[in-house]
């Protein structure tokens, strides 16, 4: 906590008792993460003063550790060729494992960031004043044990790792086989430096990479949450197969809804930018909903535009009736329900808002949806009806990231319906305690005849004891 | 919203289009639950005004049909005396299934009490200016379609739905058969009231008790949040067998740390309290820890009011060794990790404040604890290392409750370390949305050369379009 009388020193003691080091091959991994478990503990009571120290000596050694990080990596870059020659890992796969001097560069740049970033631990969010002497606090604290599993990108380790550190969270990484050796020099000079400013020892863990995955997702008794970091499908199967909660999204299929009373020109403008900006990513426009009433002066502009900007257009039968089928595919019924990722999208006449709200609904996947109109009313009801983590007006999808929604780091863009939902900065991996400070109070006082009455007042006052 | 222009009138086009109703006698749940899932984007913006309306009329409902409701209860009393004798329901499951004009009494209060709370559905939580004429706002909303599973206690069936209607949420229940009656009068009687006054059909849906309860946990593409009332073993099962989010407890192991500085005389009563005031609950203390440096002047006097007030002592050899073997057994292993909720208390000595929070931190659930000292660098090295959902200093365990906390209306107590944690009220079935309000603005402009700069000011300003 940010006003904490007791900066780190040593451990508890008999915290580490349940480690074991016996024959089974699991010992090891899960000796390490109760280790963690523990250090979480000490970690969470840790002051900003030792949290943005320890954040300095990691920017530090890791510029100075700039040759060995980029020599690990090298021997992970020519095993990678090989595996793309092989059709083992794809050319994007490669290009995201890549550690150079401007990558570098990039990494101690995020650390210094999170420096700025507030620390959120022990954040006073509410006070309450039960009866005279009796207050309750709502504290704001670290989650405890963050898992992280992540594909490729070595960045995640010092991005994570940072993040983790600056809420007081300790985490467990679980790095792909394909950057094993990066990911162990950037972890090593990362939590030496911390551990030597006296961050808690066992805090931050890499679990080898001979371990299955398997082996983090059942730890449920440890670890409080997961965050993803891969593809649609690595994300859907550890949601599908741990008791953690998980925090991310597997899907990112994007709307953009041009309204009857919208202006054509922002219009074309957001819904080119939505797809082609980066078509890659989440929060591209996959499907762009066009009210009829609009659909003779906005549609063959659009078409026009997509194709040559190179964008493969498929549309409805609708469509198709004002733009004619020279430029366009005829959509199927899976192209409604389709993450491209590509330059490709698929263009569907409605009728109605609520035909288009509806739609989102259906196949949408409540990451960001976008209506484009000059109506108000009509960009309430999408803004109230529409439910995914991002609304847009008159805007493109693009626009919702964490860097953009001035979170300062990204956690990650959740789809959950519970804890964090849209982009997620540090805020999710906060949740509260309540501390009830009195002065000898009981229950008994407060029931049956002659009961004391509760104020239950809500007071300005920060926890203090 | 609270602010929404859009009071319900019927439901958006085709939303039920889903919906089946074949051969398979899962159809007609997956088809009611879809429904529900459909109108819950509908009451999510309905208005305080349209919400509130709906709550009196429940409330004068359920008034004008006790009779009705009492009768249907009958039916279910006289089945479950008979299954107690045959010992396959408990006196206290028998207890709480009893629904008399009091216990009517007490439902109809607590729908008024709903009625007073703060509609939390449309707040701005914030506000940040991205850019010039750019701005996000993240506003609270309803989860979406809560999922609720409970034993007896047909109560439930008032207190959740009104909750829920209030804060914007749809809600499916399964009760448990021997409350089928009770609860399909109370469900009926409330759920017709509601929709009379124009809230969105099939919002409610009680599950009838052919139905396994595995068909509610399968529902993971449709229910958000999955709330549990009923007894541990009950509350394990379900976390143990669904992917749906889960809020609640499955075990209440509360201590007590009575400190080196303690005063004698709270340490008694605030244990004795914690102990005795209502055994059966969560809250109730289960294990109590005494610094050695108290122990001589403490335990004697604690063992024998406990002892006086019909409380088992089980203690450990320390104890043993001041307090003598007469009044006490001896504690057993298993004694440190026993949920008694029962008029039984195990009582262990510890060298130091650190060994107590280590022992909490290990044998506790994360529900409550609580110290009692006078020296507050203690009270505050607990208060933060104690990783429990409520921590306590000089105040009864049994303070940890909905209704102490001031919360008006108890959704449940959670020990989860995401979302929502410890006593939970209408703030567990919220969640937010983002809503970022352009004027044609891409994504384009903020990137390569001559990017513009975001701004990123937080401003106090509400969502309004």
């Amino acid at each position: 906590m940010v006003a904490s009388l007791f900066i780190i020193k040593g451990t508890l003691n008999n915290m580490n008792d349940n480690a074991s080091n016996g024959d089974d091959p699991m010992a090891d991994i899960k000796s390490n993460v109760i280790n963690a478990k523990s250090a979480a503990i000490m970690l969470s009571a840790a002051d900003t003063k030792a949290k943005d120290n320890a954040l300095n000596a990691m920017a530090d050694a890791l510029d100075a550790s700039r040759k060995k990080i980029i020599d690990a990596n090298e021997k992970d870059m020519s095993a990678a060729l090989k595996m793309k020659e092989a059709g083992e890992l794809t050319d994007s796969m490669v290009k995201r494992l890549i550690v150079n001097n401007e990558k570098m560069d990039g990494m101690i740049a995020g650390i210094k960031d999170v420096i700025k970033l507030k620390d959120p631990a022990g954040e006073t969010m509410s006070t309450m004043e039960l009866d005279d002497g009796l207050t309750l606090y709502q504290i704001r604290c670290p989650i405890g044990l963050i898992g992280v599993i992540f594909e490729s990108r070595p960045d995640v380790v010092p991005q994570v790792m940072s993040l983790c550190l600056k809420s007081g969270n300790a985490v467990v990484f679980k790095g792909g086989k394909e950057a094993s050796n990066t990911n162990k020099a950037i972890f090593d000079v990362l939590s030496e430096a911390a551990y030597r400013t006296g961050i808690p020892k066992g805090s931050f863990c890499l679990m080898e990479t001979r371990e299955d995955v398997s082996a983090i997702l059942e730890m449920d008794g440890q670890i409080d949450l997961l965050i993803p970091r891969g593809s649609n499908e690595f994300v859907r199967y550890i949601q599908s197969n741990t008791k953690i909660p998980v925090l991310g999204h597997a899907a990112g299929i994007c709307h953009v809804y041009v309204d009857a009373d919208a202006d054509t020109e922002k219009a074309l403008s957001v819904s080119l930018d939505s797809k082609i900006q980066y078509p890659a990513v989440c929060n591209a426009v996959e499907n762009l909903l066009v009210n009829k009433a609009i659909a003779k002066a906005f549609l063959p502009k659009m078409v026009e535009l997509f194709v040559n900007n190179g964008v493969e257009v498929r549309a409805d039968e609708e469509t198709i009736g004002i733009v004619g089928k020279d430029k366009v595919k005829k959509a199927k019924t899976a192209d409604w329900d389709t993450e491209y990722n590509d330059m490709i999208i698929s263009i569907k006449m409605v009728d109605s808002l609520d035909e288009a709200i509806d739609f989102i609904n259906k196949h949408g996947s409540k990451h960001t949806d976008s209506i484009v109109t000059e109506n108000m009313r009509n960009a309430l009801r999408f803004s109230e009806l529409v439910d995914s983590s991002s609304v847009l007006v008159n805007a493109s999808t693009r626009f919702s990231d964490g860097f953009r929604y001035g979170k300062g780091a990204e956690v990650g863009i959740s789809t959950n319906k519970v804890h964090s939902r849209g982009p997620v900065g540090m805020e999710g991996l906060m949740i509260y305690k309540y501390v009830l400070v009195g002065n000898g109070h009981i229950v008994k006082d407060y029931a049956g005849k002659n009961a004391k009455k509760f104020k239950h007042v809500a007071i300005d006052k920060d926890f203090k004891l």
